[in-house]
């Protein structure tokens, strides 16, 4: 793993350590993916078809999962593994229900009452992949805070096994929203169905979830069409950031980068400290640890790009995480509360030495849907508002308009827009 | 005004009454895009004066308004201007401040807390267009949320007027925001120096504001780049839908369209009604107020291109307008209130006869910067959660691991996240 003084570095240098790897959009993929909505909005579920072959290497006449099929799953699937996913359930509807905003209203005049309210996104299209493993956790995230928001059609995609089966785990938690509708389609053509509709797979209006580069540069292509789809956030690669001092248990700091580590090659792990001591027994318990894992050969690939980065002390540690701005940020410090108020750019963020990520990306309750790449500068993981929209309401009464509308005609006729000034003025006379 | 008998139509026929014309973005203006973000990033300062020669026909040494321009500014606006822009301020910031979001927290297991924080996203930039007329209140529906957010640089560009001023009233009104620091810079220009910044414009990591047709494209370019630069809304043609029964009065409705189709020969206008007599007396209002405006050119060809529309019933006429999800909706009813649940899909709800859209876009104190083009599926108006992100924080003791370390073991082993795992059990095992 790489060192690096921080205090030796210019300001170039510095942005340069924290430069992600660009992830530039091929030709390919780009064109790829627009051939893929091409046929989708054309053939519909022929091109659904088409492409599950092609790409899944699996025919499917349909693509819906019926009650045989999540019986089935509800039989496979180990009475551990079911109870960890109610339990995991179970933190994540507590934490996301406790942050359901409230309607709310002030008079801003006497006879004037503007409100906010909150309505559910009616149709959400969800998408689990696949990856190098199944991912239930994935489809708690998403379908809990569908269901809290009140959606109303809850549609979920997520790849087709070899024997055109979908995962067992990844039915039963997906579950967790009574009446979702699962589709095994995997990739852009899941996103672009979506996306456009098709004869079976209804068009959704915000679409959700991670997904490799076909599935990112697909759900950039649906916001660009007309109708105003949303997308959840941009994705890529997965990150976390993990300060430590002298105090911090070099085996916990390993076990944390190599769980990030093991996501896969293009993996982001940055390990930031003040303590030359802890770089060095970190390294040790790295190469130890990475000796027992089945997933070494991913993890040792990403740990190539990884940094261990000395700073002066946890102040100057907290200035370069929020320059990075990563999606995880690990506070294994010494008072971590202490530093909490300072960290103003990062996805999701875990406090002291008994907080692995792992905890939150299964069971925490928070979401594990997290804004990568530098996007927490700007962007929020998932939350049931994710689900919602809020609609803004004003009610005058004749009062109102008369306490108000004077205000309003000044401005209307300082921006020329004279109908805006008649519409109010044509009002103030009848009020008065 | 085409009139139209809702019940007489397929369903193929009402898409067609309800849909937008596409805003198809031409080659031409993608690839101008295109060249002026290449500009800027190659040459900075130069190109963006090159830009603003070419496109404002005027030349600037320096874009960034001095103390100078901002005393002139105060000395030149009146004082029944700069009242009613006070005022109008004051009642934006009074709804905003009372949305703001609070923090919360809940324990999901013995000794495990999780938390949601909110920080303001550190640099802003704003865009208030010239477009027809200056619009000084769409710098207060920027800069108030903004600097209630806590946003700590908010940059803001406006397009220079012919002189090389900026409007005065635009930069009063965006010293509600007093750090504000405004840039005479308009169209994809400016867009594309907030997102990638120059030797005097900061890169921003949020782009906020209506504009034309190469603005909207130019922060849908800023989205693409790498980085995780986020935008408010995609932009789109203004647009109303009225719900009017026969107790309406029909001046006020046609005022109401009238404001409406004043915008721009783009905007977008709906009248629903079950009431053929009400209707009928609209069409004379509009044709009788029309006469007199001003931009009666501008709100005729507006006009040609909006729909009457006859219903069975209010409950259908809220049906027609979810279906279209307008940005603006005004509900012309007795007993308005008894509506409001039903309706899902809109940017602002103006309640009786007495809350006139031109309230909402000066001074009732909610936001007029408003999703478009049908995006109120899914997108919210600005609030002061748009310059904000949240963070999700979990802190755990060691009775916190032990007692949610075991689950979220569980799971990765059954995602084939062994590292993950291994997180936790080192953990459990220390923490026992
Ligand atoms: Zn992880
Ligand atoms: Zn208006």
């Amino acid at each position: 793993m790489k060192r690096i003084d921080w205090n030796a570095l210019d300001e170039g240098e510095r942005a340069a350590v924290l430069q992600r790897p660009v992830q530039a959009v091929s030709d390919a993929v780009r064109s790829g993916v627009a051939a893929i909505f091409d046929a989708v909005v054309a053939d519909g579920d022929a091109a659904l078809r088409a492409c599950t072959r092609q790409f899944d290497g699996v025919m499917l006449d349909d693509f819906e999962v019926d009650v045989v099929e999540f019986d089935a799953a509800r039989a496979s699937v180990s009475a551990e593994v079911q109870a960890a996913i109610d339990e995991a359930a179970g933190r994540i509807e507590a934490f996301h229900r406790a942050g359901i905003a409230a309607p709310y209203e002030v008079e801003t005049a006497p006879g004037l009452r503007c409100e906010r309210v909150q309505r559910p996104i009616a149709r959400v299209g969800l998408y689990v992949p696949a990856g190098s493993a199944p991912l239930p956790s994935t489809a708690l995230m998403l379908t809990i805070p569908a269901r809290l928001a009140g959606c109303i059609e809850i549609i979920l995609c997520t790849p087709p096994r070899k024997d055109g089966t979908a995962d067992p785990a990844v039915l039963l938690a997906a579950r967790q929203a009574p009446g979702v509708r699962v589709f095994k389609l995997g990739g852009a053509q899941a996103i672009a169905a979506m996306a456009v509709g098709t004869e079976r797979v209804p068009r959704c209006d915000k679409l959700f979830g991670p997904g490799n580069g076909w599935v990112d540069e697909a759900k950039r292509q649906a916001l660009q069409r007309p109708g105003g789809i949303a997308i959840d956030m941009p994705a890529g690669p997965s990150e976390v950031l993990v300060i430590a001092d002298a105090g911090a248990d070099p085996a916990f700091v390993a076990s944390d980068l190599l769980s990030q580590a093991e996501h896969g090659p293009d993996s982001q792990v940055l390990l930031v400290s003040d303590s030359d001591a802890l770089l060095d027994a970190v390294a040790v318990e790295v190469d130890a640890q990475l000796a027992q894992l089945p997933r070494a050969a991913i993890a040792t690939q990403a740990l190539s790009a990884s940094r261990l980065v000395w700073v002066r002390d946890i102040t100057q540690a907290i200035e370069v995480s929020d320059a990075y701005a990563p999606e995880h940020l690990i506070l294994a410090v010494r008072e971590p509360r202490a530093w909490l108020e300072r960290v103003h750019n990062a996805g999701s963020i875990f406090l002291g030495d008994w907080t692995p990520e792992a905890l939150g990306d299964y069971c925490s309750g928070s979401n594990h849907v997290l804004p990568t790449g530098g996007a927490a500068r700007a962007w929020s993981g998932l939350s049931v508002a994710s689900f919602q929209k809020a609609i803004t309401v004003q009610d005058a009464t004749r009062a109102g308009i008369a306490a108000a509308g004077p205000c309003a005609a000044t401005l209307a006729h300082a921006e020329g827009l004279q109908a805006h000034a008649r519409a109010v003025e044509l009002r103030l006379e009848r009020a008065a």
